[in-house]
C-alpha cells in the first residue's frame, strides 16, 4: 500500500510530541481495548498513527479492578493482562484521587451513559481533569449532553481540549464538522443516530414481534442487555441534546429533548407505512423556533428512495442545515469498534497536536 | 435567530485580521459575484463573515475587461459596476502583469476549466501566486487535476495555502476532510460528482432521447451550452484526479483516469437497467492496485435502495474508505451557487486566519 498523505492543513504529524501521552483510562471495555490494541498489537496495520504513544498512568475498569503506577504503565502489557485475566488487582486509589493527584496529560473517560444519574459520575471526571488544565476526551454522552456548557467555558479557561468525537455516530468526525465549515452558522439538523431502534423497527416491518425483534437485536449484538435506554429514546435524545449544545448552543441536556422512543410500537404499524411506500425511522431533530433553539426524538415517515430511508444494519446518518451552503449529510455505513476506537483516537491525536 | 458558536477548534474568528485581504480575482462571473454580494449587499445575512473583508486589487474577467486599481477597489461599487454594464474597462495590465507586480495577498482564480489547454491559463496564474509567497484560492479544477504537486511543494516550500474547496462537490468541506480525520489513509474512494450526466440519465431512464435529454438539461441550467466536457466524462475526470492526487498522492492527471463518459448511452438501456431495479450512475473511483493508485470514471448499475441510488437533482455525493474506520459518506443535496461561493469563501477565511 503507498504511504498516504494528509496534507493540506494536517498540523498532527508534524507538531506531535514524540514524548508519550500520559493518560489515565476510566473504563477499560470493549472500545477501549481496541484503542489499545490499534496502538499496540495492530500498530502496524495503521501507519498515521505512529507518532502517537500512549503510557497510562492508571487504568480504572468499572467492576473488574485497576491498575495504578504513576511512574507509568505498558500498555500492551496492560492490555494482555486484563484479556488473560478478565480483571486487573484492586484499585488502590479511587479514579477522583487519580485525577487530582497522577501527573497525566489526558484523561480517557471510557464509561457508559448514566441517564438516571444525569452523566454522573463522568462529568465528575471531566471537571476534574479539566480544572487541573488537563485535557478531557470521552466517548461518555453524558458530559456533553447534561453538562456541556459548563465543562466547555472550563476548558476554553485553561486552555485545554474537552473532546468526545466517538459520542455521536463513533469516528464519524461530527464534531470536526465546524472546523472545515468556518463561517457557518446551524441553522438546523436531522438525523438517524441509534443502531438499535433502527434495527428493530427493520424488523417490525417484517412482521416480527416487538419482543421478539429485541431478542434479536439482543443476539446480534445490536442490543444492551437492558434495552430500555434505545427504546426510550434517551440514546438518542442524549446525542440529540450534544449536537443542539455543539452546533446550536441550545445549553440543553437530553431532559429538554422533545422524546419519542419506539415502545410501543408494533409490527402491524410498521408494516402499514411500508405498504404506503414508506419506513418508519426514529429521527433526531434540533430546529430554531422564533430564534429558541428546540430539539427532538420522534417517529417519522420516510418515502422509500430517500437518504434516509436507505440507513439501515449499524449505519447512522446526520444532516445539517447552515446559513451559507445547502444541506449536507454524512453517513455512516458500517461502523464496527474500530470506528469508536478511531474517534477516541481522533480527539488523543488532536490534544497531542498541543501537548 | 440565535447567533450560532462554532466552537471546538475554530480558530478563524478569534485570530482573523481586520484588515482586509488583498486579493487578485482572474474571473467574474456567477460565483465570483455570489460570493461578492455576500460579502457586501447580502452580508446582514452571514454574520459568520462578519470578520472577512476583500479588497481586490484588480478583478479580470474572462472576455469582458478588467479593473485594476493598486490601491484597493471597493468591492460593492465595483459588483454593481458590473451588473450595471455588464463589463469593466479595458484591461491595463494582463493577468500575469497583476500577480507579478500587485501587492495582493491571495489570488481568487475563479476562471473555468480548459481541458484542451491542460488546465492552462489557470495553473500558470496559481503558479505566479505561489512563487511570490501569496496565497492561491481557486475554483478552478485545473491546477489541482493537472499540476498538484508541483503547486503543493511550492506553497509549502513557501508557506502560503495552495486551496481548492469549490472544485470539487461546491461547498461540501471535501478538502477539509483530512483535517478532521487525522492519522487516516484513504484506501479508496467513489462518488458521483457530476450533476449534468447525473441528470441526463434520469431522463434516458424516463425514456427521454439523449438529444432531447441534454437539451432539458440545458434549458434548466444543469449542463453547459457545450455539454461535451460532462457527456465525455472530462469533468468528473477531472475531479477524479484531485481526489486522487488530494487524498492518495496519485500524482496523476485527468489523462490517467480510465474515463468512460455517457456519450451514446440510450433510453433503452437506461430503461432496461430500471426494470432490473436498478439505476445507471456515472461513478467516479480511485482505488489501489498492488500499491499502484488507478482511478477511473465508468457507468455503474446500482440497486434502488441504495445511498448512491438516491443521489438525483443537483445532488452529489463522495464515500471515502480509510484504514481506520469503516466508509463514510459525505452528500450535498440541493446545491446553488451559494455552495460554490461558499467553498471560496471558507477558503478565503483559512488564508485570512494565516493572514
Amino acid at each position: 500500500m503507498v504511504t498516504i498523505y494528509f496534507i493540506q492543513g494536517n498540523r498532527y504529524n508534524d507538531s506531535m510530541k514524540k514524548k508519550p501521552l500520559r493518560v489515565v483510562f476510566v473504563g477499560f471495555g470493549h472500545v477501549a481495548r481496541k484503542m489499545a490494541s490499534m496502538l499496540t498489537a495492530e500498530r502496524e496495520k495503521f501507519p498515521g498513527l505512529s507518532g502517537l504513544e500512549l503510557e497510562p498512568l492508571a487504568i480504572f475498569t468499572g467492576k473488574h479492578g485497576a491498575l495504578v503506577d504513576p511512574s507509568g504503565i505498558d500498555l500492551g502489557k496492560a492490555l494482555a493482562q486484563y484479556e488473560e485475566n478478565g480483571a486487573f488487582p484492586k484499585a488502590s486509589m479511587t479514579v477522583l484521587q487519580a485525577l487530582e493527584t497522577l501527573d497525566y496529560d489526558v484523561l480517557v473517560e471510557l464509561s457508559a451513559l448514566d441517564i438516571a444519574r444525569r452523566g454522573e459520575p463522568a462529568i465528575a471526571h471531566v471537571r476534574a481533569a479539566l480544572e487541573r488544565g488537563r485535557h478531557a476526551v470521552t466517548a461518555n454522552k453524558g458530559p456533553a449532553a447534561f453538562a456541556y456548557r459548563e465543562l466547555k467555558n472550563l476548558a476554553e479557561k485553561n486552555k485545554v481540549y474537552f473532546l468526545f468525537e466517538s459520542a455521536v455516530m463513533d469516528g464519524t468526525p461530527i464534531f470536526g464538522l465546524p472546523r472545515i465549515l468556518p463561517g457557518c452558522r446551524v441553522a438546523g439538523f436531522s438525523g438517524i443516530l441509534n443502531t438499535t431502534t433502527n434495527f428493530v423497527i427493520s424488523r417490525l416491518e417484517q412482521g416480527e414481534s416487538m419482543d421478539s425483534a429485541v431478542k434479536t437485536a439482543q443476539r446480534l449484538g445490536f442490543a444492551e442487555a437492558d434495552p430500555s435506554l434505545d427504546l426510550e429514546g434517551w440514546d438518542a435524545a442524549a446525542k440529540t441534546a450534544i449536537l443542539a449544545n455543539v452546533f446550536m448552543d441550545a445549553g440543553m441536556t437530553p431532559l429538554q429533548v422533545e422524546r419519542r422512543g419506539i415502545v410501543g410500537l408494533t409490527a402491524t404499524e410498521a408494516g402499514r407505512a411500508r405498504d404506503r411506500g414508506r419506513c418508519l425511522k426514529l429521527i433526531c431533530r434540533g430546529w430554531l423556533d422564533n430564534g429558541k433553539v428546540r430539539a427532538g426524538v420522534s417517529l417519522e415517515e420516510v418515502p422509500w428512495g430517500e437518504f434516509f430511508a436507505a440507513v439501515g444494519g449499524k449505519g447512522s446518518c446526520l444532516r445539517i442545515e447552515t446559513d451559507m451552503l445547502g444541506p449536507i449529510m454524512i453517513n455512516q455505513e458500517k461502523p464496527t469498534l474500530y470506528d469508536t476506537a478511531s474517534g477516541v483516537l481522533f480527539d488523543l491525536l488532536t490534544a497531542a497536536a498541543q501537548g
